[in-house]
């Protein structure tokens, strides 16, 4: 890390006396970690479930102190970031609210956004300022020992501000992300969830979908001939399939949580996705060799266009 | 590489005066790496359509020779291995047909099988012996700069015999490919052709569906706040996405005539791929928590079971 000359630079006029960080896992973790390492917080207070996650949090000098009870840990901080599931980030903050200080500002890291907002913009008085984020970064670990300060570099993170957003707070958090390394990007909660669910949430449905498909093909064991080869058919995936099981080995609970929060955006892009089936499924049948072929270039282009860009 | 004391041993009593390998590329130029290092072929010559491939795979001394003719390439051969994209499999084999001589065995590589199969059955004579294979092994690049005589260790071959198959050739080819490193398996054209319609071309027909999916969805730009974001939404692809994109930009061609040669058992994986979908589709649009977790648990234990396995 680079230290006390380029920090002060960097980290500018941002400073937090207190920050406490709800969910020490990779993603809260990693942005603990720059906290410190750039002295923009003078005191990290990690808040969580898990007392040993915890623990290890303080042990790695990644938290200064740790609760698990969310109320004694916003207590007096000046910033909060909420890095939970996002099906529980609303009801922490609702939980967290009576200890909230005035003038705090309150930001979170879920993948979906409007539903969010929405919730919190209900719950939160003018005086306590919450700024919407989506850091667009991660790795295929969890916990704190996962955790890193490049984690957000070279990345982007959106913010969604809506009508009550204090800009003085969008300013600070839009700082702090910077300082992470990210480009950041504002938009409407609802342009975020639609680009979502497109690049993020469709392609972890369909590799559920797929994966599901074709571990429940069973081809008749009697069919072999010369050997006694009895595996599960998903033994013989070349490439293509491994690299479906892999996106398909995220945490079930999590993705359950974004389809169910982020519902009409899914639905939009799942229907979207047929449609497109249904047409290359008609040019199979009708053998339309051309109108296969480019479709498929189409796709490679795509492909070649993310490597130049 | 071992030599000597070792390559007799492996070899066994294999043994060809000439092989033809149509098709210098990855595939065929590695299988004729390990023909030439393991001492089973006197003589190698390369037959392909690109004069610039064939002059590399001499100077890198994959093949002894090289013609872009057919019929003069097989003459006189032992073994004909054909390397080539699975359309063109037939229509050269038939080509060459009138120089191959009594005894000859004739192999070849191709991911679909069933319609090869019934194809060369049809205009080969008894005298000179047919043995399907599919050796499941690639790497994302082509040509005979790519071959290495290790692409094959370690993974699956399959052998589809036939009514007329020889079994003496049958035995030749299963031993080539144990030398190469591989697990051979002996199943019904038919078989494979389901398994691999499942395993392989079901998540390319699904991966370029979703590539073009997404990359045909605009979000409006005027949606922005604070900056003037203009990128395409794939510039916001995480992990998921992206991994699409590099299966999908495997060669159009390639899978073109995939589909069209496999055309029954991809339309039956597309059809329940399909179903599972719908039923995805049901679940978010009830808002049904417990099944969308239970599928997307069952996905993660199938990764699960390929690690351990």
């Amino acid at each position: 890390m680079k230290e006390s000359g380029v920090r002060s630079q960097e980290s500018g006029e941002l400073h937090f006396n207190k920050v406490a960080i709800i969910g020490v896992g990779l993603i809260g973790g990693s942005l603990a970690i720059i906290l410190r390492e750039k002295g923009i917080a003078k005191n990290i207070v990690g808040v969580g479930r898990g007392i040993k996650n915890l623990k290890t949090a303080k042990k790695l000098g990644v938290v200064n102190s740790y609760t698990q009870d969310a109320r004694e840990g916003v207590q007096d901080a000046d910033l909060v970031v909420v890095a939970i599931p996002v099906a529980s980030i609303t009801k922490v903050i609702k939980e967290a609210l009576p200890s909230l200080k005035k003038g705090a500002i309150v930001t979170d890291v879920g993948s979906v956004k409007k539903n969010i907002v929405d919730e919190v913009e209900k719950i939160l008085p003018d005086t306590i300022h919450f700024v919407a984020g989506h850091p667009i970064a991660g790795t295929e670990n969890a916990g704190v020992e996962a955790a890193f300060p490049t984690l957000f570099q070279n990345r982007r993170c959106i913010l969604t501000p809506a009508k009550k957003t204090n800009k003085a707070a969008l300013e600070k958090v839009k700082k702090l992300w910077e300082i992470a390394g990210s480009e950041v990007i504002l938009m409407d909660a609802e342009k975020h969830d639609k680009i979502l669910a497109a690049v993020s949430h469709l392609p972890h449905v369909v590799a559920y979908c797929l994966v599901n498909t074709v571990s429940n093909i069973h081809v008749p064991e009697g069919f072999n001939r010369g050997n006694d080869f009895n595996a599960s058919i998903v033994k013989y995936s070349a490439g293509g399939f491994k690299d479906f099981t892999r996106i398909a080995s995220s945490p079930p609970e999590m993705w359950r949580d974004i389809c169910l929060l982020n519902k009409d955006a899914i639905l939009d892009v799942v229907r979207r996705f047929k449609e497109t089936l249904i047409g290359l499924e008609e040019m199979i049948k009708k053998s339309d060799g051309d109108g296969l072929q480019k479709e498929f270039e189409k796709a490679k282009e795509v492909r070649d266009g993310l490597k130049r860009g």
